[in-house]
């Protein structure tokens, strides 16, 4: 089933913001076994947008657009249905009610503006917004669903999510279909191509997608079949295939990050953690931290930014960083060890790299990373050579001390 | 004049990717008064592609693809082009000599599949590509332009960035035209909105945007003329106005960023930064440290997201923190105090605060922040109330915390 998506504004349209609502419909759509065939982005400009949505209605059966459903002159969306569909707008008296108590319970009088949210197209049906005023409107025609949905990120997502899949799939557009992330870390691309592809046999329907970022490389497969059953299994045979290949670089599963896995290995297993960064500048404690309930396990952190406060906050021995210098394995060994004692956890992390854009030697060019951790058992560091931004290079140091923690909790090799 | 982008790849299109490159390319033309009307987005089927291409000619003077370029079955760009433009590939012996030796730097032997990287459409020019060995095409056809670009966006920024601006600019295509970004901070987008609308009387052809992110909310002016120096003088006017209006709230211009401008004044006033934080976990220093040669100004930092570390390593007084709680100004105060003195930085900067989801009360729901500072001269702290996402409250808060110590700085009350 063919879908196209149509966001709407001119903010997207000049690179001032990116299209993340295009990318936020287009995964949930492709999870329901849906194929989006295009993605377009037009300006706040009726013509435009009514030329957008008459062409994506000819070429697909599902289109969904976001944006210019507000209260403001600028938002001109319902306008556009209007032409295309040739209906009238209709004051809906419920909905006005349901905006002025939205607006009472805030304590604000609501804006006269506001009431001409209230009028929608003839003939369509609502989706309610539990965080704005825009209601998601879908017109049915000629075989055809039309749905036009806020561009408040938020709004449009609970839309989305609450509203419109449950809607689509109940309408039983979509492929029977099955769609499994694998989360890997540590392990490029390329070699993880490598130790896959050898005895690789796809069944029919089946698709690998390997899908790399800061973070690692996912492994997303798709299966579709006749059934949800067939489709499943269908998964879940070459989800056991990649973990007999790589499963060693596996951490979780869809909506897993690594560091809510790591955290929850840390509840587990009763234990806290501490971290020492220096080229991250705070990277690695800003991650775990992004986690809610990250206080159950997280001590705090060192930024150690200077040699002085790596010697003044850690214990790290001077003629250490004199001898091999603050980018050394000695020096991630003794900053992890010192955060350790210091902040009284049972794991420390550091980080000490050159992130680069300058500073690099040959020895030690830009992107190298040396990555400690310590613990009751043991305290020692690996070497990285990352990439070659400032920014890749922290975010990959990042990823891999946590990654570090994984391993060494686990015990794999 | 009209332009419209066309992404492809299958990663954009089902959500997996976001379309940076889109944003970047429309960002670009936009900057030399080229007007961007559609951003199509399709997969790597070769019947969509040139159905997006061929649209997209038919409405625009210059059409620019990225993506599709590269050596393998899935880069199907070239092509969508031999079918569209009717040209047959061409061997080029200097391009594939040119990659040749790129490999060999690398001390690599170039794989047999880059060959088909030096066959490309007959009448077309080329782009060269410093870091990849994808070039740009360039194809000029009954008064069109039409450029494929590679989909790095490394790569794809550079030859934009280096050759395709330049080659544009000197076909003349764009309305003269000049723009200018204010960055402000620390003032809602409507406050502000209020504090510029009365008496503000645009001149013609000239637009004001309002583009609010977390740091802040960017003022931006376009202004369209005769000619360029025209379009500069009614810039500078608004410009002006803006200062005059709101002038306090401006920390930069353009490619500023918070980070940087705050960094800059620590290097002129030759003062040294360190920060301590809790609800942040060490943003605030990665933020401050995303700027190379940081280290000139940043000693290095504290997360303190206990309370046991807040009282060790910043010797907050227990007592305060039983009577105030962790999340006070009493508490902000003396964790920039204690920061400040254990790291003998100049400037201290603190926060605390619940970013949430959970740990709000009535007195300090979720979103609440203190924020402090210390220098020789002071100490003091400010309450905030940011939103109601963990994301939203811990950016907010990185960079309201910025914006303390640059008021601090320049005595702005």
């Amino acid at each position: 089933m063919q879908v196209e998506i149509i966001t709407i504004g001119d903010e997207v349209l000049t690179g001032h913001t990116l299209n993340t609502n295009a990318a936020f419909i287009a995964e949930k759509l492709t999870d329901i076994g849906l194929e989006v065939q295009f993605v377009t982005t037009t300006g706040d400009a009726l013509a435009q947008m009514e030329e957008a949505i008459r062409m994506a209605l000819k070429r697909a059966r599902i289109v969904i657009t976001t944006g210019g459903l507000g209260p403001t002159e600028d938002d001109q969306t319902k306008k556009a249905i209007v032409k295309v569909f040739k209906r009238n707008l209709i004051f809906h008296e419920n909905i006005l009610q349901d905006m002025k108590d939205r607006f009472a319970r805030r304590g604000i009088e609501m804006p006269a503006i506001n009431q001409n949210q209230a009028l929608l197209p003839q003939g369509a049906v609502f989706f309610p917004n539990k965080g704005g005023s825009a209601v998601g409107i879908c017109i049915s025609e000629e075989g055809r669903t039309f749905i036009a949905l806020p561009g408040v990120p938020r709004e449009m997502m609970q839309i989305m999510t609450d509203e419109v899949i449950p809607y689509l799939q109940g309408l039983e557009v979509g492929h029977p279909h099955k769609t499994i992330k694998l989360r890997t870390t540590g392990v490029v691309e390329s070699r993880l191509a490598e130790m896959i592809d050898q005895d690789l046999n796809l069944e029919p329907g089946v698709k690998l997608a390997f899908l790399p970022a800061y973070s690692g490389v996912d492994l997303r497969i798709m299966a579709a079949a006749d059934d949800e059953q067939r489709a499943s299994e269908k998964t879940l045979t070459l989800e056991r295939y990649l973990e007999s290949k790589v499963g060693k670089y596996i951490y979780g599963k869809n909506e897993d990050t690594l560091e809510s896995v790591v955290g929850q290995l840390l509840v587990d297993n009763d234990k806290t953690l501490a971290v020492a960064e220096s080229c991250t500048g705070g990277q690695l404690g800003m991650l775990i931290t992004a986690v809610p309930g990250a206080s159950r396990y997280f001590l705090g952190g060192l930024v150690s930014y200077s040699n002085d406060s790596k010697t003044q906050h850690l214990g790290v021995d001077p003629d250490l960083l004199e001898k091999h210098g603050a980018v050394s394995e000695e020096c991630a060994v003794a900053m992890a060890h010192g955060c350790r004692e210091r902040f009284a956890a049972d794991y420390a992390l550091s980080i000490t790299g050159i992130a680069g854009p300058d500073g690099g030697t040959e020895d030690k060019p830009v992107g190298v990373a040396f990555i400690g951790i310590s613990s009751i058992h043991a305290s020692y560091a690996r070497r990285f050579n990352f990439g070659v931004s400032r920014e890749a290079n922290r975010a990959r140091a990042t990823y891999a001390a946590l990654e570090l923690l994984r391993r060494d909790i686990l015990d794999i090799k």
